[in-house]
């Protein structure tokens, strides 16, 4: 398979650069993509350096390197483009049309994403983590009136992850919440969940997948049983559906979809950081 | 204040979106943009919708609408760029000149970023969230072998956002270990993190900070001592230095920054989700 080396080059910390470049890479097959990661590119002399590194790779004739670049500072990105690569800066491209479209001049200052410089925002943010952590697996009734959401559902249906990922990305407070075998015997919620019922949100998965994941986890026992882990799931959906909580199928979806659906379908508004 | 409001449209998750509308937003001051992101925008009947709703808040007055875009399909994106909007399409203006670099046709497939489709990807990086949290806080010993990455210091130096947030983005196998005061009295590094001594990383904190945080978890400990929280990143630091352990000051950086440092520093390969 033809090999391309792609540079990934910031001033900051490189991920928008990677993310928007990774994105774009997925739209062709039958190429190998090596990927290098150049951040904090802040000064005259790391650019020279990096602009050594796209040349080195460049002479050993494998293939024109891409490079993507984030690059803010205008001397900076000269000094890299010199380089002899496919050159695609998201920086310069949009920032024109902006500037014209806004009818201002862009500040040009470095580093302003993926700092925390911005405190309040950043502080917000870090809060939505440890509320994650701190009301992970039903851990804590405390504070639960806080949550901007409530994952239920059968263990290891994704919850956890999901938690995470709605605190880490989008800066929500997400709590979650297990529901267990004594549940489904009682027939009805959680005494704690009750207040909230507006802000629950169900995962559910397939009793297949589910009984793979608990297998890895706890081998051999009931818990694990592919009879058992369809008797949760349909007693999850089942309490769901009586309850009118909203749900989604984790199978086989990423936490990002599943985060995307749950944040549109509560209407909770998202920051990306 | 002028206001704009900014669309985000996607055909996926619209997370790729907004963090590129987003990291070029930040360098225009003195304007307020209110958000609105629109995701899995997947058929001609949503993109129908989505101009719409574009034309309705045009139609204020307040000031032509931006919006960011990454439909992939073509049809899809001549509907929504039929909106009065400043239409910037981030695919649309990457995409030819990698087929051109490239010498092949992209796939025009939606939704490849930020999908489950990569099983094998996507479960080595829930693997390493789970990795993160059965090895937060020195919680177990277990497995500590293979950690991409073992963070110390002292409690809440940032130790836990920073692992989760490895595991999360970068999908690296991160734990997280505190050094407590009996560390200090005994002088040297807990005896199960001695084998593991090329894989540690310190995370230290301006003392000041750090009685803040503490403050606010527990008001009037001698753990949130101003001296005590001098004393303990004084000792964590000696014996950091001492032990020949690298560091980075979290004071005021974000955990992307730190992240970031972390993973060049021990010259650890990253992907981006």
């Amino acid at each position: 398979m033809e090999q391309r080396t792609v540079f990934f080059v910031s001033d900051g910390t490189g991920i928008t650069a990677q993310m928007l470049g990774h994105s774009l890479l997925t739209q062709f097959e039958g190429v190998g993509f090596s990927q290098v990661t150049l951040p904090f590119v802040d000064s005259a002399e790391k650019a020279e350096e990096c602009c050594a590194r796209i040349e080195a790779e460049a002479a050993k004739g494998n293939g024109r390197p891409i490079v993507f670049s984030t690059l803010v500072n205008q001397e900076l990105r000269q000094v890299v483009r010199r380089a002899n690569a496919l050159f695609l800066d998201f920086f310069e491209t949009f920032i024109d049309p902006l500037e014209a479209g806004l009818g201002i001049k862009s500040s040009h200052t470095i580093g302003r994403s993926h700092s925390a410089m911005d405190k309040k925002e950043y502080q917000q943010r870090m809060e939505a983590i440890n509320f994650a952590m701190a009301h992970d697996d039903g851990s804590s009734h405390r504070e639960l009136g806080q949550a901007d959401v409530i994952l239920v559902g059968v263990s290891r249906s994704g919850k956890t992850p999901t938690s995470l990922y709605l605190a880490m990305q989008f800066g929500v407070k997400a709590a979650n919440y297990p529901l267990i075998p004594e549940d489904f015997d009682r027939g009805n919620l959680p005494e704690v969940l009750k207040p909230h019922k507006g802000r629950l949100y169900g995962l559910t998965i397939a009793p297949e997948r589910l009984h793979e994941i608990r297998k890895e986890r706890r081998p051999g026992s009931k818990y694990a049983e592919l009879a058992n882990c369809r008797y949760e799931v349909a007693q999850a959906e089942d309490l769901m559906n009586r309850e009118g909580i909203r749900s989604i199928n984790s199978t086989t979806k990423s936490i990002e979809e599943i985060a995307t659906t749950i944040l549109r379908e509560l209407r909770i508004a998202r920051q990306v950081y």
